[in-house]
């Protein structure tokens, strides 16, 4: 039985071999690409052979069981070449002539026909008031669909189609690339590909001869993974061309180009055929956009690098463990590659900042009791009286109450704190320096040195636009008379472009509603604070006791402002997304990544800064205090600073945002989604068993779309953000983003293994603006964490007052320095207390917090001296402190060489090899000719060398001896 | 006569054809680099041939006059081959056995004759003792320098010899590349050639139409070469291949590659070639350090372009015109033009700074008596007594006296300063903008965007000392009986490497050697300051008229000021130079830049910085002044302030070390130089028509060395110095440089045309390290602008005083608030004026310039409220001036892309043009292959395809059809 199936397979690949090579163009959807004369003597042979074919590939599906895993791979239906692309399109009527999914060869018969026949009458049909008009759409995209894939067939691309054979209202187009177009392609792209050449990587050799224990302890913290540990040698790459094939191991062609390689080839092609029939010519971006095309992807590779893919890098249980990133890329491709990359680096160097920061805040903990403040505060003898916090109602207090907020400000406000802040500035640039040296390692590990990115083709809307323009711009010129402007092909974007008066409107809308949202921003933080005010006044009238209420209402405005933050971010992405239209997909992606980092920013640090900065600044004095709205005073901090709610607020914002942006949008959304699309194609859960049938390309087409890295950078950046900026007042924030971003990495790898169609292997060299936003973060970090340091915390007033005012160089009466003094009878009338008493005694004199001077000087309640010396301090630690660690930054910048020194040696050595190696050949030649007799003619300069070579018999000296 | 001639050269011609592909080797100085089997049978001929030749060579060199300007250039003896690149070496004894020049091929038999024998008896010459030591090492020296031209010639370079002939004691080498060598290095280097497409410059097009009146308005400015005008077309360049000749315009091949492209071939070449006869291999530039070889250079090239650059680019009258940039990147390589081009960049910069500084400082002279302070000082009607500015011996003296300082510091103290700072600062971010947008266009133009800078060779010293190693290293192994490591050939610098252990000894001294000149520049400057305190005290006590002698002083401080720091600067220069040992010339270049930049901007700036932050600061109070080495008092500024003093000293300095570093180091010692080399050989200054008999190579020998762009840069980078870091107190610094820069431009033009030998073409992407030094310097300008304005000058005291304490919102009475009150009585016993009257009154109060408490406050003389106030001010100024700045640099930065529009959709088009230029070949090839009737077996994938291609006959199917 076996023996006669393979007999059959055999007939009919020679049958269809012959037909490739004999057909001219008669069957559109056989390959047509390379058709020679013998085309002509076996034209009957074909027909016949066509019909033959197709019963016995219909035999071979129904009989021939071990081919099924095959069959369901990725695969044409001849269950050999390779499915490298799929194109998806809508098929509105279920179309009835080909009921069988493999009758494509009749169909294209078919078709052809039909599509001839259409053709002539087309002018007829494009008209859309003869026709409905859904249904004239659906034929308009019928014809660009059919232009389009002959146009993909002329560039040597093999098709396959599949409509609505199990997934009803679905048709699917499938790609495939023979070998020469593979290497024609990869030519172009100057694709660097292994050549048989192998160098050995001297610096690994050296480090694991030295590092042998390292490695060992290393060991169970790296992937199971071969790639990792055979690193050792290295083929080296040299971009592929077919004048030097002898370079390159081409022993297995089906390998050579591994799928991701394919996919990239294929994806070049798509790219740059166009549909030139319409008006105007137009790419697959473009058919995309128009819903020509609904999707495009490459396929899911059910290979072992997906399964390994699968136990080594997607599971929580590894989450200790190193990613295989070698591996990743080669899956997905550099540019996600790359995004694992840095998550994986930002990872790791959030441990020793973690580790730091624990150590910091256990050193708030451990000296706790030694804060001679907070126990001068606590202390019961202490027997200071406060002037009241509110005009009229409230009352006179004692500073002991302060104590318990006194004591848990020293947590975070200590002088390990300005090392921390100085060590997580300072860290911030190692990470920088360590991602760019470990990226010039990918880069050469993956021979991207050399490549250059291209412009991106322009994006659907802006080709849309264009288009729009054009249009315009031709009626105009005919409406004057003027011969229509002759477009040509290539140079349609350049001849036609959007300039500055058909921008206008996009920029001022931009604008305008860029400015609005920030607007909006700032109302929200200033409406949160309003709230706060309003209820603890309301809370300070009902005179319920005041701590647990304070600490109430904290939470609940921090909750309220997180809530207010995720849901804002949303809104802004999607509006950032709506308000962009660049020329290309490029600038489009950098743009829609600045402006939504602009309001995502400013929406999750205004409150941070408000508290940071404003907060209790303008507040005025006892007997003046400043109000707003004329009704509201403005808010203070604690007696002891606002670093503590400035701290709160950071934890809030920060685990509420990954808890639930990672649980409810990451996991949960995606969850959904992929419900409701089953829902739409009429697919119950139930029938989750028939999804075993399906084959690869069907069950991509149910995975969720890529939509791109840049969700997922943007996250990792606020959390960047959070960590950095405001780090003074937070040392936890380091610990907390590295347990998220353990998990994070894990779920993204589930998230794209599982979830998502497979992604287009993109190459990039770098993290692109990313990098530049990180850059710009970790600046402003420097700037505000020296300003929390000098203006938030009390670490500059205590400086001042033990090297400036103190007797004894303690800080002994630091507490009372703090305060200034008011008499009670400066009041003005109707502000003063209700009550004028504190326990039994009549207040005089009272003390609040601020360096004004006495009601007896010559200026009573004027800033007084002290009040500018410790400005002056401030303002000078913010200088010094700013410069230092920026010239520090600078200067670790500069000492550790971008290009990792072994990397640079090594790259100096492979040139060396290839230019050995061409000398070698050059004396080959030489030595061949010279056995030959004959001399290089066509390479001498001497004028007479010519002469001399048409006497003697010239022959072809190419490569192909060195084969 | 003529057509005799030419038979006789034709005949010649033919010969020397023969006899280069016919010889095999028994020839050395004739090229033996590719013979083939008719050399058997010519052997015979080619023996009488070469007789005959030398003969008619002869014949022709004295009959022939027309040749007679193709003899003196850059060609070898036949007059037809070019000089490609000359090394030339110390010949001890002059040659007597060959005296005529020509006798080249004579003298190489000879040679080869005299050489064979020398070798035979090698080994007896290589012992040191059997010859007295010089003549060894001489001998030494020709061995290493025969084994190196053997292996040029096996590289295939054509070489030639002219030893002492007309110049004794000089011996040349004169190498020609021939065509094949030409094209295969041009392959392995990836030169980019231009090719014959064509594709026009879409936006220089556009900008010739829309910008007819500025195109009109320029030309007089533009150079009158024909190169700027027509760049509307630009030859698509690709990477020159021998498979791809068919791209290329090979017609005329003496031209394809200019002279620039052919000496950068041969150097390259030249690098590669080692010695490996001796213990250790080592190429040209250990030849060169060790005295085998003197010098190696490219020659000049008396075509038209050099004559051209002569007269658009090298006189002085045409100072007010572009330079032809690419004339001299043409000429002299990209390195090169860079330079000239990043100094024209910077030259045109120059204009609107400098006539903004103008402005500036027009407005500072026409504000004159509008300035209250200087009003109020002037004011006789103004009656301050003013302490005495010395202990004892000064006297109370009245403010009017400092009239005239106030006045003219009005001139650089305004608030227009400020807005001058400002204005730089950011001018000097959109230098840089701009010079990377030029750089740019220049490597798109140039087409270096796909250039990859290559990591350079060990240097020479470096070499020596890896050498050195590795002897020990063998020594100890041999002690040790270990076997003699092998060392491979190529890897020779990666398998002996100077460790840390090995260098740390250097780095020790380098670092205790810069210490050391860090501190020699500080006593430097602290001794200029002794100098000039102790001619004050000398001239108060003799009580001379003030101002005269003030002035005096001052001048002379900064004339010995200059002058030591010019001393200085090149004593730095030569000890870093002496310092810096690392591997590479690139790295060492680097390194020698920073150290030497370190130094010398220390040694500008220290005085300066000294001046404008450290002098006047601590002086204390009349009563307790402050006093160094117990005698001499801390200098004081004058009444209205420092800045005046550092204008006088800045303006010193930059004419001064403009004018003597450009007359006497760039002008003066060159020609010095020039001359003693001429006494050396024996050359009068009579004998100057002698040299015109001169042949090229001969006379480039007596041209200077061109020993790098480092010098002329680094004079730049100290001017760019000067004119960003404290502009806020010198405004016409810009003015000052552009008019040395106009002369600068033309100077260097015409050292480097006339004086220099010729630079190698190096080819570079962007001017490396001074970037990012120019990058460095801006930034600290902003800083240093910002304490400028701050501390040096009275603005911020000026603002406060207006907003906090002035009554009416004027100046008026700002004078009097900045002054302090003294009681005389508070004099400590000793210290008091001799003379206790000022005219007829009694003195009992006095003032002082400072903010200080009253004598009849609490805190007598403590720092006042007012103190504190205006300090916090200035550090709240210099903050926000810092970061407002710099968020201004930053934005102008990112606003301004970093490749101009234009070039990125120009190059996108060109890629665009490339892919379907060879698209169209593919289907050229597809077609032919068609019309032939086969199909293109050895591309097609299918695992059938090989068996039908047996069958069918097999042809070559190569580009050659395309060509």
């Amino acid at each position: 039985m076996t023996i006669l199936l393979k007999q059959f397979i055999m007939i009919s690949v020679i049958i269809e071999t012959f037909l490739r090579h004999g057909t001219d163009g008669s069957f559109p959807h056989v390959h047509r690409h390379n058709t020679g004369s013998l085309g002509g003597e076996l034209d009957f042979l074909a027909q016949f052979c066509t019909m033959y074919c197709i019963i016995q590939l219909q035999t071979i599906d129904n009989v021939w069981e071990p081919s099924q895993a095959r069959k369901l791979g990725p695969y044409f239906h001849d269950g050999r070449r390779r499915i490298d692309y799929v194109l998806t399109y809508t098929v509105q009527k279920p179309v009835s002539m080909s009921p069988t999914s493999s009758g494509s060869f009749v169909r294209g018969l078919r078709q052809s026909l039909s599509r001839s026949l259409r053709r002539s009458t087309s002018s007829a049909q494009d008209d859309p008031e003869n026709a409905s008009e859904l249904g004239c759409q659906e034929d308009v995209k019928r014809v660009r669909r059919e232009e389009f894939e002959d146009n993909l067939m002329e560039m040597g691309l093999e098709l396959e189609k599949d409509e609505g054979t199990k997934i009803p209202g679905v048709g699917f187009l499938k790609i495939h690339a023979p070998w020469d177009i593979l290497c024609r392609e990869a030519e172009f792209m100057k694709l660097k590909m292994p050549t048989k050449k192998v160098c050995p990587i001297m610096i690994i050799i050296q480090l694991m001869k030295n590092h042998n224990f390292f490695n060992k302890m290393t060991k169970p913290l790296q992937p199971n993974v071969e790639d990792s540990k055979m690193e050792t040698i290295k083929h080296l790459s040299y971009p592929f061309s077919r004048e030097k094939q002898h370079l390159f191991d081409l022993s297995d062609k089906d390998s050579f180009f591994n799928s991701k390689n394919r996919s990239l080839i294929v994806h070049g092609v798509l790219k740059r055929t166009k549909c030139v029939r319409g008006k105007h010519n137009v790419g697959l971006i473009s058919l995309l956009g128009n819903g020509v095309y609904t999707s495009a992807y490459p396929l899911h590779d059910v290979s072992n690098t997906s399964l390994l893919l699968y136990d080594e890098w997607a599971r929580y249980s590894i989450f200790y463990k190193y990613q295989p990133i070698g591996l990743i890329r080669k899956y997905f491709g550099e540019k996600v590659g790359l995004y694992f990359a840095w998550l994986g680096v930002y990872t790791q160097m959030l441990i020793p900042a973690s580790i730091v920061g624990v150590i910091v805040f256990l050193y708030g903990c451990a000296t706790l009791d030694d804060n001679i403040p907070s126990m001068e505060i606590c202390d019961p003898r202490n027997n200071i009286t406060m002037c009241p916090l509110c005009d009229r109602v409230c009352n006179y207090w004692k500073l002991v109450a302060a104590c318990g907020t006194a004591r848990a400000s020293h947590l975070f406000d200590n002088s390990a704190t300005v090392f921390f802040s100085i060590f997580m500035a300072l860290w911030a640039t190692m990470f920088m320096e360590h991602w760019k040296r470990r990226q010039m390692r990918l880069n050469y590990i993956w021979d991207l040195t050399t490549f250059e990115e291209e412009e991106e083709h322009p994006r659907a809307e802006y080709e849309f636009r264009t288009m729009q323009k054009s249009v315009r711009v031709d009626s105009r010129r005919e409406r004057r008379g003027k011969p229509k402007k002759k477009v040509s092909h290539h140079f349609f974007a350049s001849t036609v472009k959007l300039t500055c008066t058909d921008r206008m409107p996009a920029y001022m809308t931009t604008l305008v509603m860029m400015c609005f949202m920030i607007c909006a921003t700032f109302v929200v933080v200033l409406g949160v604070v309003l709230y706060r005010i309003a209820i603890m006044t309301a809370l300070q009238l009902t005179q319920t006791p005041a701590t647990n209420v304070r600490a109430t209402v904290k939470t609940t405005a921090a909750i309220i402002n997180l809530i207010i933050i995720i849901i804002l971010d949303e809104v802004y992405g999607a509006l950032a997304r709506w308000l962009t239209v660049p020329k290309t997909d490029k600038s489009f992606e950098e743009r829609l990544i600045i402006k939504s980092f602009i309001l995502k920013f400013l929406n999750s640090f205004t409150p941070i800064v408000y508290l940071a900065f404003f907060r209790g600044r303008l507040v005025g004095r006892p007997g003046s205090y400043i109000y707003v709205l004329s009704s509201f005073r403005m808010e203070e901090c604690a007696h002891a600073g606002c670093l503590m709610e400035l701290c709160i607020q950071l934890c809030i914002t920060m685990l509420g945002k990954q808890l639930i942006q990672n649980n409810l949008f990451e996991i949960g959304i995606p969850k959904l989604k992929k419900m409701l699309r089953r829902r739409k194609t009429g697919m119950d859960t139930q029938e989750e068993e028939l999804e075993k049938k399906l084959r690869r390309h069907e069950k991509d087409h149910f995975l969720g779309p890529f939509i791109g890295l840049s969700p997922e950078y943007m996250e990792m950046i606020m959390q960047f953000g959070m960590v950095t900026l405001f780090v003074a007042s937070f040392p936890l924030a380091p610990l907390f983003a590295l347990l998220n971003n353990v998990i994070e990495i894990r779920l993204d790898a589930k998230k794209f293994v599982k979830e998502l169609r497979r992604p287009l292997a993109a190459r990039a060299k770098n993290i692109g603006i990313w990098y530049t936003l990180l850059r710009g973060i970790s600046k402003v970090a420097v700037i505000v964490n020296a300003f929390v340091i000098s203006f938030t915390s009390d670490f500059i007033p205590r400086l001042v007052y033990q090297y400036m005012y103190s007797p004894d160089g303690t800080l002994h009466g630091f507490v009372d320095h703090q305060l200034s003094f008011f008499n009670v009878s400066h009041f003005r009338p109707g502000t003063e207390p209700l009550e004028p008493m504190l326990g039994n005694q009549k207040v005089e004199v009272c003390r609040y917090k601020d360096y004004r001077d006495s009601p007896w000087s010559d200026t009573p309640y004027d800033f007084s001296r002290e009040f500018w010396c410790i400005l002056a301090a401030r303002l000078a630690f913010v200088i010094v402190f700013q410069n230092v660690v920026m010239l520090m930054s600078d200067f670790v910048d500069w000492l550790i060489p971008d290009i990792p020194k072994e990397i640079n040696v090594q790259m100096q050595k492979e040139r060396t090899l290839f230019v050995e190696m061409f000398m070698k050949e050059e004396q080959g030649k030489r030595i061949l000719w010279n056995n030959q007799g004959e001399s290089p003619c066509h390479l001498s300069t001497h004028p007479l060398s010519d002469y001399l070579c048409t006497v003697l018999p010239r022959s072809n000296v190419g490569n192909e001896h060195l084969e």
